[in-house]
């Protein structure tokens, strides 16, 4: 089942080959919109397959299905528009220091893309997912590798995706897979391999992007790592309403098993009565929720082993413990420690790392000051929320000071809400400061496809040899900057 | 001199608590602003300076900080228009799948920011350059890292650019200034160094982009390392105009003494008359370049010593032989070679490698196909070239095909034009793939200002506790993707 080298080498050449059938955008719109049409269609069948692979469950694959076809239509209507092509035109102008030429500046397709399927999205983020949606938007041919946990789904989805292809006369290798790890190294060495969407661990993503980086010939590795998603509770806030918070956060924490990106993985809670009333309310929560299976035997392990480690620290308390449930299953659970003890480096510093499961650490913090100095030694993040007070929402108080202090950790800041669940929606932003991924861009939303482009620049080219897209009379209706003013 | 490793800290850090002085655009733009009126009042002073360690001389260094000036206040207006924000709000949709909450999205500078000097430019890529330029703009502080061969000028600079911070209240630090090799690498490696922006040479634009992927927290390394910038002639556009071509590429490839990153290395020229005819042309205007002086001994010994290393390939002449000229002089001259010794790996291939200074390469091609198995083995370039004939550059024949065809190989193409001169305009892409520059941003242009920021999106966050750059109202009449519809 795991690819050779060979195998690698032939599906990247079938994807390189295929480029030239992606260079129209009403042929690359259409075949996204025929891909979410044949996904549609096949729902049942997939969702099945998904869920013998996953144990995810038939709600959640058919609504997450529902989003991964809402994603491909609205990159075709992304496509459609042209924006992301990002034309600029430059009219010779003689006044300029030096005189400037006649330039016209779009966007091109890097080449070739390797996507690195991600375990906990078998179609949201593998290989119908979003790093899919937007190299295919973009122009780019796609080599997924198949995430072990799911791979007779991988090989299915594929399959409906290149039918999708074909119907538009873009050759099947516009969308190659291979399996294994190996495989997984050699792709992102390869030479026609342009760039690179990864979503994982941070072992794992750190060693390719390593690779990438290391090539004789560099290229951008775009990886979505690891996050703590950490969640600021004010005192006035907790005051308020600690019965909310605490049942919001249960609810997040342990959504879908505590197996998404943007867990809420540490809570800064006052110390204090209106404190422990948060803690009482999530105590009862988390207890009432039912045990769950994790994606595989490796996570679980490593769940059990993760909250056993970091249960063992002093000063850290378990009001429920979290851990294995039953033979297959793990069961939710929640630790608090001393804020004081995450201030500064020490052992407890394994409680700011990630740890995927339904677990989430209560940090008590005695004042501003504690929970400040916390924060500040944090890793980068996906998200970072901030529960307030009904009048600091209203910006009384250090609401929009907190909002601002949040803002350098994490590339989604949240008020009095939780970050579990992404939209897909043309400003949102999936990513943020190492190690939640590697770059500054997205893999989620709008602009994700702007991973996968290059601009060019025409200096003094007729317009019977320019790209259409750069013609004055702008017969394809672009947005665009012409001689400095932008014009839609 | 060199900065020791506690200085180059003192500077980052210095740096890193200027930030918050820049964060309001009226001020980053007034600096800007200022800061070109301040360099204009030195001129005389900073030519003198700039001449004494470059020996460029006053009407090229004259020349040089003009538009080194027009560039800071391009950046101004770039600052006040803030389309760079790239603002995107979205309202909550519960049609979306899954449904979408507020969102609101902007971009915010990255931090500290390290420019490596360019020896070649000791205004236009270096401490009042581009790069800082761009990273100010952006509301990020800078830390340069001086280039060797202008060290007084430096610091010149580096003074009168932080005199105009001064005035807009901005503390000094904001542009920091060291020497040294080791300096050099502190820098790229400082934790508080959140980006890197390079131009010089391959093998040290490598080295510290290396570094900078290597760090436990990688950043991006914005690297213009090397470009050979081919031009291909057609047999048509030969036959037309040969003597004005070869006139065309003599004054090219010897402009200040052949020492511009653009500067023409490869000419691909057909064999047979009209070929030879271009070969004449151009060995009657190089041989009446006069010498001229390097920047430094070490590029001279470099030039003399690749010239020659590259002459004793077989069948390479050199019907004006470039070397050693005077003490302290080189004189231009080219070589030919027939191209059928590039298209394929060998000996040759020393010809695909840059050569600094005023010298190029003609390959005669026997025919299209040999021209383009020249043009495939090429590495990334800045600028790629076509030279036709009027028909040909009219659409008749095959020059909408060579035009696409020279795309992938570069960030700019020109038709009928030369590389040397880069315009400071919105659409300018001073770019290419590696090893012309080790992402795909541009560090000449408008959008050079990209590569200091990145997105972060609020959700559901109240009106008060927003930026105002995310308020519905637009206070600041920013351009704007506003529920999905462009806005300018």
């Amino acid at each position: 089942m795991e690819a050779t080298a060979q195998e690698v080498d032939a599906a990247v050449r079938a994807a390189h080959d295929a480029r030239d059938a992606l260079a129209d955008r009403t042929v690359r719109a259409a075949f996204l919109r025929t891909a979410a049409d044949e996904l549609e269609a096949a729902r049942d069948r997939l969702v099945e397959a998904a869920d013998a692979e996953t144990a995810l469950g038939p709600v959640r694959l058919t609504g997450e299905l529902a989003r991964t076809c809402y994603q491909l239509r609205a990159f075709a209507g992304i496509v459609d528009e042209g924006a992301f092509l990002d034309v600029v035109i430059d009219h010779p102008d003689d006044t300029a220091i030096p005189p400037v030429p006649d330039l016209r500046r779009h966007k091109v397709p890097l080449g070739v893309v390797a996507v690195y399927s991600a375990s906990n999205f078998p179609f949201a983020f593998s290989v119908p997912g979003g790093d899919t949606a937007s190299a295919l938007a973009a122009g780019c041919p796609v080599v997924v590798k198949a995430h072990p946990d799911h791979p007779a789904l991988s090989e299915l989805v594929a399959r409906v995706l290149r039918r999708a292809a074909a119907r538009h006369g873009v050759p099947e290798g516009v969308l190659g897979l291979v399996h294994g790890f190996e495989a997984g190294v050699e792709l992102v060495k390869h030479p026609l391999v342009s760039a690179a969407g990864f979503t994982g661990s941070v072992r794992g993503g750190r060693a390719l992007f390593d690779a990438a980086a290391a090539r004789p010939v560099p290229i951008p590795f775009h990886g979505e790592l690891g996050s703590l998603n950490p969640v600021l509770v004010t005192e006035a806030a907790a005051a308020e309403r600690a019965e909310e918070i605490g049942a919001g956060l249960a609810g997040s924490m342990t959504l879908g098993v505590g197996q998404f990106c943007v867990k809420p993985g540490l809570v800064l809670a006052p110390a204090g009565a209106a404190g422990d009333r948060l803690v009482k309310s999530l105590t009862g929560a988390v207890s009432d929720t039912e045990a769950g299976v994790l994606l595989d035997h490796r996570m679980r392990d490593n769940f059990v082993a993760g909250v056993a480690e970091r249960t063992r620290l002093p000063e850290v308390e378990s009001p429920v413990t979290p851990g294995a449930g039953g033979e297959h299953t793990v069961s939710a659970g929640f630790l608090t420690v001393p804020a004081s003890r995450l201030a500064q480096e020490g052992e407890h510093d394994l409680l700011l790392e990630e740890c995927f499961g339904p677990v989430t650490v209560v940090a008590r913090y005695e004042d501003e000051a504690e929970a400040r100095a916390v924060l500040s030694r944090l890793p980068g993040n996906l998200t970072a929320t901030v529960q307030l007070s009904t009048r600091e929402a209203e910006g009384e108080g250090r609401g929009a000071e907190l909002v601002r202090e949040l803002t350098p950790l994490a590339g989604r800041v949240l008020v009095n809400g939780w970050p579990t669940g992404v939209a897909v929606a043309p400003a949102q932003h999936h990513g943020g400061p190492y190690p939640a991924t590697t770059s500054t861009s997205t893999s989620v939303g709008g602009t994700a496809v702007e991973r996968w482009l290059r601009p060019v620049v025409y200096q003094n080219t007729p317009p019977a040899l320019l790209p259409a897209e750069l013609r004055d009379d702008n017969p394809l209706g672009l947005p665009r900057r012409f001689n400095g003013r932008l014009e839609r």
